[in-house]
């Protein structure tokens, strides 16, 4: 699926909710067994359960890595249960390296996988993001400012110019080919931020999270980060995936998806 | 195999050579097949000759992910075969991510993988390092500055304090916790630059690619990165593992190490 699809199915579905799957294997319902098999079971019961609220799921490549190999089998199956069904799938793999090493990643993730898009970290600059550039109708979604307490290490330092390093990231990759395969990560816990990433990047999509737990607000992000055509995917993990811990742990991660798509329809 | 124990053996062997894996499967010698089993095959061979004059060996995960769940069996057998020689490991998978996904990559790679160390991208700050950092007698290996066209995008920005960001993200993580376990990713494209990274951090060990084929210079390289205790690992990849294509692709991967070897044995 590409962007405009997406677009299209944000306005019909009236959400843009993301579901998060980072499915730790110590924190699956009892009943399932902690194997890459309970893992699979899992996830595709969460996708049944949230797929009628939900535009995306974002697959958290560490969770499934940590599997081993039958983990990557594993990860492989849902993302060809998502290309199945027509949901918007991301990699969320924050790779990103040399050359011809991205062009490696993006065949693994895109062709391989059938991933939509993919988490990229910024850090190596423009080469190392180009090759996932290079796939029509695929995403890439560069790191800009995250939500966990390190983005104040790097992402938030200030330039010599005056800009932070994560504006001038937004800024710098504003001028790459292929800007409308570009999508930034940008997290909630500051909403005044959307606003200003969105005085750099008029038209990109975000994928935001830190919502909710984080203590990012619903309604700010979605009024700061919102365009004519969507522009926004705000991501739910934990508070959606754990929200029941026994049979009918599906059933309560679609009540939380629903909860969320309900405020959201009022936006969009 | 910790930091201390990869001293010694740079002294014994008089080599800091690393060995970069980067099997793509185009490039393996034509007798082989283009399957898992094939870059399995080229992989134990060239470590095989390579093994008596190198120190470390670097497994770029990439190559291995675009084969699948396949692929990520080989990386494991790989990592096994290295530890049962008692060779050092690097997973050069640049990854880092908030800390409970990062406790997760930590865990595939230290735990189930059994690598040695792990290459890992700053952006996201302390908290996505610090998981790695964590496990004693594992290295985490910061990207600071690379070697490709993109780094000047944004490890090369001259922040408001005058330095450069990826002299900051060294400077900054000297005051980490296990300070000793971490080292530094420095290309050797401008080997001035090493001189220059050496008065931020005088003891972490370095880890330069871009020496050979994208220009650097072994000499000063050596004479700038080497410290007391060792302190630096020289990568080469393309110029051993595909220095020959037929049968005897393995002797001249051997060769081409021995060369290498031979240079730094001056220094060490």
């Amino acid at each position: 699926m590409n962007i405009s699809e997406l677009e299209r199915v944000i306005f019909r579905k009236k959400s843009y909710l993301c579901v998060g799957l980072d499915p730790d294997i110590q924190k699956l319902p009892a009943h399932l067994p902690k194997t890459a098999e309970g893992v699979l079971e899992f996830c595709l019961a969460i996708i049944e359960s949230t797929a009628a609220f939900s535009v995306a799921y974002k697959i958290n490549t560490a969770f499934f890595e940590n599997l081993g190999a039958a983990g990557w089998k594993v990860m492989s199956v849902i993302f060809e249960e998502l290309t199945k069904r027509g949901i918007y799938s991301i990699a969320d793999a924050k790779r990103a390296d040399i050359g011809n090493t991205s062009e490696q990643y993006a065949s693994a993730f895109f062709e391989k996988l059938g991933a939509d898009s993919i988490t990229l970290s910024p850090y190596m600059g423009q080469d190392s993001i180009g090759p996932f550039l290079n796939y029509k109708d695929k995403a890439a979604i560069l790191l800009a400012l995250t939500s966990n307490p390190g983005h104040i290490d790097f992402e938030m330092l200030r330039l010599e110019n005056g800009k932070r390093l994560f504006e001038q990231v937004i800024e710098t990759s504003q001028s790459w080919p292929r800007l409308g395969d570009l999508m930034f990560v940008v997290g909630a816990t500051r909403s005044e931020e959307i606003q200003n990433v969105r005085r750099i990047s008029p038209d990109n999509f975000l994928l935001v999270p830190g919502v909710g737990a984080q203590g990012g607000s619903l309604e700010d992000v979605s009024k700061y980060g919102l365009t004519e055509k969507g522009g926004l995917l705000i991501n739910a993990s934990r508070s959606i995936i754990y929200a029941g811990q026994d049979l009918d742990f599906a059933e309560k991660a679609g009540h939380e998806a629903e909860k969320l798509a309900k405020t959201m329809a009022i936006y969009v």
